[in-house]
């Protein structure tokens, strides 16, 4: 066997094309311990809803190149939120580290509402795929959490983004969503979309 | 080899138990060609949003069981939609049948929306899985797509009803949306959800 | 996350090299709604079967890498057939669009026959993977069927053309398949094999 | 963890109902290590084509269930073949025990005929799933081969079997086939059929 | 569609009987919140490795029935260990929750062995399958983790254990791994094994 | 359809880069029957162990890219064996092919350990999928195995080799596995370890 073939892992090759399974494997022979360790603990800044990410998915991470997974750490200062919004590819698992955050999600069985308030370290919900879902700090303090998706690279649709962050057209909103067109307008404005 | 074992499919028996492969199989020796044949030829009444469904499912058409596709067929009356929703769990092949319509999703990439209108028979796009999508009859009469899902049981998640069909709380509805309270009271109201 | 990673869809870089898993995809940034969109419409001529195929599989139609199916539109002049073959890696739903079919496979277990007529639009038969089957129009007029397979490209293997539309040795054709000798010959001759 | 649920394996409980997974497992507290264990020693009678089989598929060996993969023994008379014939569902692999043996298959692109007369103990062919293939015996004695297939019960579907050994309408096989109907008429003496 | 058949999750109906696909899923109707939450924060009493484990697998928590992944914490006690093993079905991503640890994994590939200390809260290292690793709390004081499998039930095989804490014959171990006897009698004595 | 991407099958071409999902394929123009035929009936010199492979994995045979399985021979001289070892991504299915040996694995439940002898040419054992396993020629002369292996390319993580055959701290070895030092350093003696 040639020993570029030997390989227990396929660690991404960022500089390669993706392909439905994935990015290519970076040669065996450059391969060291530390393509295998990652860091969250640096945390970015809070953006416009009060939450920082700090993301571990293939493209910071290549040693989850065809594993399936991915994980991000969240800080949520007093107050913030993760407004609603869905993984197209991925089931989530909330874990909380500290603080305290309410999460939701809606089935699409009949419309129900799955609402839950997690208090303690170590206290778990899955966010099946797909759903909308949102997780509102309603605690005293900053909130911390774990999220863990069954994805690489899960894909993020927060919903006022979708719709009002950029130039979809505001007539095809309110016909395809209902809403009256100055709470279109309105929100065009916050969220910084034309059209 | 036990006769009730040779198979070349596992038709659904409806009466068990799902997992997640599916359902269990009808025993061979009970199926007929029947169980590989289905007709989306009639219609049901237009609902609120003034298109009808006719779906061929797992549950109502067993063949596909294990086969990670189903189909419907959709009639839309003129100036009808389907709203804005998503397939949770399915991508989407829309083959237009007649009339014409303007279809169109909002990628997470960006939040890039992307439209197209279908004017001819034969005329085809792809919605991808858990992307917000719509599709409007803008034409002069009734429109008729066939709809082609990757699932054997597509889930669907109608933004409208999603928000205000059910008991969400009104209050985290304009927390995790943005949206102004007296639009939630508004469509709740519309969509019959209380809360 | 660099903008180039950050995707919906895995739409096909048909100059790119197949693995497995298909082909490898387009830089996000080329994308436009065009990728999404195919059309079926424009009909090819009939061949010696009397049936043309109009295939939006992942060659035509790159928006299919990745997603496990693909589709096509057949017409058949009165009296054509789609005459006896295999698709070796995908399940068929065919749906009736207008006309009058008779569809048929052969199971392998007990090689029992299944066969049925198809007479409205709408009519749907699901025929599973590898099995010979065949679609025969039988009605007053022209067919026309919606084919939809569980693979990105379905191969065909016609049982005719396999048999006698190459170089397979007359002799071994014999052996094992038990046909005459001046049958293998006529069909040959009809088919345009040699050896 | 309760014990019934600590596992390694999934051994096929037989009795059980098949899903597209497969069939449930049997209780770890049953199971030795003789469901660890098969043999394909003991040989089977041979049939009309003068080959008699010893399948190690999931039926007789449950160890096998989720597993992928099956096997089998083959032992070919002198003369004798393994006559024109698809596994819908499996690729194979023809391990040469004893004997020479010519093996063929023809792919679905070009109708291109692949042929290869394997002579020494060792000698391996792989045959792709669905496509029609056979094996000769053209030896000077007996041949004896292993089979392995990607699959747990690798279906079959023998070609004069599927044609000529049940009740097709000999005037359907004539149409899609374009067979002779005397041809048609005189094997279905052979193969036992009618219609 | 029938109300039991609309489904966005399958949570496990632990009561059932396991396919490869894993649990039946239990009725939509029973379903509450209850189901997607789970607490990792009640720890249990450290083992004679000095470690303690919570898991969150799928017979504990069954909501994560069929989506692939599992969650344990654990803590170490200062000087203890997770003694070399190997998960059979699953990777490994372990997330420092506190403390200092050294984690290690041997690559089938020239047996090289990759080694890293984790310091820092969110330090992350990637363990791939079926490789014998360990994980040593080298610091000052407890050391707590999150261990993320891609499996819902990761099965632990413990070297020491599966050596030396069972009746695996005597003779046998030092003919298969080259240790003297008396080495093998001495941690049958501590792993409390016979044979 | 371009000719270049009508394919049965896709064989690997060894030049190009793996990802997840296997090599690239080579193109169809240049496939002949060679490509799906090997020989494993050259053996090689025995090793330490007193054994000898051929492996027909993917880097060898390439027509068995995507296909999820491989073979290979094995013999082993009378009093040899395969260690103590695991293959941490393929189940392996044993066959017996001359002699008799004794063969065993050790499940991770319970510690449960599992050994038969095979004494019949055509005798199997299933060896499940990362699990401790070990196989003892004990017969009066040289004994023949085919193995199985539910992957393209079974890595192979032998004990002896991965604790001691490189420079793993010695230190750490007898602190994860509780061998004594002494025992640690003859054994990195032995297998050429260094640490």
């Amino acid at each position: 066997m040639k020993e570029s073939n030997q390989r227990d892992f396929c660690i991404a090759d960022l500089k390669g094309v993706e392909s439905p399974a994935g990015y290519p494997c970076k040669p065996p022979k450059t391969i060291t311990v530390d393509d295998f360790v990652f860091s969250t603990s640096t945390k970015g800044t809070p953006n416009a809803f009060n939450f920082s990410i700090t993301p571990a998915f293939v493209d910071q991470f290549p040693a989850l190149n065809g594993l399936g997974i991915s994980i991000a750490t969240v800080e949520i200062k007093k107050g913030g939120e993760l407004p609603l919004h869905t993984h197209p590819d991925a089931n989530e698992v909330v874990i909380l580290e500290n603080g305290s955050v309410t999460a939701g999600f809606i089935s699409s069985t009949y419309n129900k509402v799955y609402v839950k308030t997690l208090t303690t370290k170590g206290n778990i919900i899955v966010l099946p795929k797909g759903l909308l879902h949102f997780i509102i700090n309603n605690g005293k303090g900053k909130a911390a959490l774990t999220l863990i998706f069954t994805s690489v690279r899960p894909r993020v649709q927060i919903l006022d983004l979708a719709l009002f962050g950029n130039n979809f057209d505001s007539g095809v909103i309110s016909k395809t969503t209902f809403l009256d067109p100055q709470q279109v307008k309105k929100l065009k404005g916050i969220f910084k979309g034309s059209g």
